[in-house]
């Protein structure tokens, strides 16, 4: 009996259909069948730098003071409210701004299992098959796959070096209406700080008018504005502007995701999103589901992080640090492909963030099939092709001539081995070497 | 404009609009809405035990020994390899056996944000709306939450003091099959270890012989059987049998639930399930849309408790501490119900676990919304209506003359008190004062 049931297949749901490997699996794949490559696809974290004095100060504190007992307990399923009360007032502080000026409470913060969380979760309130989620092109990878899963159509918006362009998402919606789907329309995406792919930003003065071209488009139900700000704090310039969210005046139309793994550890899993008030109890339902909360222990050790001046002076100490890699990943650029074809070959020169965004001639074809990603492991490093950033729109074709170089995890040593490496590889292509 | 978005709603998803509030958020509002209230309703563990020194001592080794940095950087989606392997030997330890003896590695293993987070993901790659799910009557009440939320069907098979009927699963089955309906049939649930919220274990006997039940109806698919153990290890007597999974001998039909939560500490919010071998792929790209791996600091002290022994000593340490308090509430009963109508006043006597199921003459209504609840309240104390435990199966009625008591939270005096208490409701609502 039990061998006869052996051959029988278990009947997978559709959602488990529409899920394919993250392109993140083959990533790694290529990364340990090479282990003398240079990765410039990871997008882990600097290692040197993570945060263990700090994480030991932070234990003390949780387990010492009379805490460790609640520290160790179930939390809730929304959060810590110690914790949601001080990201508020950590929002509005990088904002500038009072924490009234959201007309926003502790009660519309949710904490989640990373920041991916929270884009799973509000997309599962929101998302039935066949609905739209408007992206940015390029836009992040991960988030497509979650879509993909979801059975949603994805709709493309260009970005210029200024981030998403108003008039194009205008343009996308304005088609969506007339050709009758507007009604499917439930998310714009917009990662908004030094983005993944790009390391661009959105300029100061299209914040608002995304927003009001989103309101504008509200009209049978509301359209969700996501803002991913999983790379805000990490800023090697001048302030980056203030948030999409602090324009969503009546606190109803955006949610604010950001996170404590690009900006202190990601080992702790803690992300957290200011939600339009009426998405917080759907999304916390669905949270009960799935978790009925994240680690109690994570977000004590978070919150003693941020109470202890640590988390702050981590950040700075870390924004020094991605500072000198990123000139680093530049200058290599600079140096290695800085006279290859100038006016077609070109590269982003990001404010903060983990990445750099390289184009190269139309001719090049960088995808994971192509001939130049084989020839980049030959030599002994690794990207991601820009491909993998373009959600299937029917609408587009995906450019073929992209990667993204991230700076992250490399020390700055790597870094200019593997941008010469990667430069090797593109002359050799171009050749036919 | 945006005055005028505010009054537009967000269109929810087909699953959020099935997700209705879980029951423990209306018990949780009792609890805060009457201070004084003793709860034998929450599922919260015991405080007092909690493992501060233990956790102090597992951070030391993490932070210190050179892992420091790999503890606070991103792990893996399907969790850490060492804990894995840790892991599947613990649950081979637990059975008796070698760890080979599951026709299982740790590659079967994944790690999870608590076991709940599996019981998700592994509905999530097999549930479509419609399709069934078996569970027993009563089962836990979260649980069934999610499977409304997934549009599942529930059909529930009876139990008796020795867990789920076997004649009972097989009956369900067998009217399933002749409806024409054996090919939705996706998942049997059960919590054979001091299940939720009855506190009964499944008898030896039965363990082989429900497999082959499920194994003889998985025809045009193979049926999931999920064993939760979550409560596994909090035994007071004599060592409970082996699991079900230990009679999965190629490692096709079982998935074997366990947590770090129940014996050792909620905060960690760390599950594990040995899971048939052509589920983790599923599972784990589902994972990876969700949050890509559970905290990997989470992750690392668990396996240092593990490492160190301090898991082990805390395990026995909590069980004697339970077993009073396990003692205190059954004492209680006894002297305080002991002469309420015997033949039709019963309750469980556990072997273990957290919990105490009271079933009161038929007719009384112990519901949510009926008169006994209210006059609990006010006496002071408040339980689990039984009602909630039972899914919405459309060939039963739940009864609703049960209630489940939890003695893991409160002191002994606060178990006596509040048994008390209820039997002070219990007498006052018959002679109707």
């Amino acid at each position: 009996m039990a061998a006869e049931s052996d051959t029988v297949r278990f009947a997978l749901s559709a959602r488990a259909a529409r899920t394919g490997p993250q392109p993140i699996s083959f990533l790694m794949r290529q990364a340990v069948e090479n282990p003398s490559l240079i990765s410039l696809a990871a997008g882990l974290v600097d290692y040197e730098s993570l945060p263990v004095q700090p994480s030991r100060r932070g234990f003390e504190r949780v387990l010492d003071d009379g805490r460790g007992r609640h520290t160790l307990q179930y939390g809730t399923t929304i959060g810590d409210a110690t914790l949601r009360q001080r990201l508020l007032e950590h929002l509005a502080n990088l904002d500038g701004i009072a924490p009234a000026a959201f007309d926003a409470t502790a009660d519309d913060m949710v904490i989640a299992n990373g920041s991916q969380q929270l884009l799973f979760l509000l997309t599962e309130v929101l998302v039935d098959p066949g609905d739209i989620v408007i992206t940015a092109a390029p836009s992040y990878f991960v988030y497509t796959g979650t879509l993909q899963t979801f059975g949603a159509q994805v709709r493309c918006v260009d970005m210029d070096e200024h981030g998403m362009v108003p008039a194009a998402l205008e343009a996308v919606l304005e088609r969506l209406e007339a050709e009758g789907e507007l009604g499917r329309v439930k998310i714009v995406y917009v990662c908004d700080y030094f983005q993944n792919p790009t390391g661009l930003t959105l300029a100061v003065e299209r914040r608002a008018e995304l927003l009001r071209i989103v309101q504008r488009y509200s009209t049978g139900h509301r359209i969700l504005l996501i803002e991913d700000a999983a790379y805000r704090e990490l800023s090697y310039g001048d302030d980056p502007p203030p948030s999409i969210k602090s324009h969503d005046k009546s606190n109803a139309c955006v949610a604010l995701l950001q996170t404590f793994s690009k900006p202190f550890a990601p080992g702790l899993k803690i992300g957290y999103g200011l939600l339009p008030r009426d998405l917080v109890e759907p999304v916390v339902l669905q949270k009960g589901n799935h978790d009925f909360g994240s680690a109690n222990l994570c977000q004590q050790l978070a919150l003693a992080a941020m109470e202890s001046g640590d988390y702050q002076r981590h950040v700075e100490a870390l924004c020094r640090r991605y500072r000198a890699k990123r000139d680093a990943m530049l200058e290599a650029l600079e140096r290695e492909l800085g006279d290859f074809e100038p006016g077609n070959t070109q590269w982003t020169r990001p404010g903060g963030g983990l990445y750099v965004y390289l184009t190269l001639p139309e001719r090049f074809d960088a995808g994971p099939h192509g001939a130049l990603f084989d020839r980049a492991i030959g030599e002994g490093v690794l990207y991601v092709p820009g491909t993998y950033c373009f959600g299937p729109d029917p609408d587009r074709v995906a450019p073929s001539n992209t990667m993204r170089l991230s700076f992250g995890v490399c020390s700055i040593e790597q870094i200019r081995e593997g941008i010469a490496r990667l430069a090797r590889a593109i002359r050799a292509i171009d050749t036919g070497q």
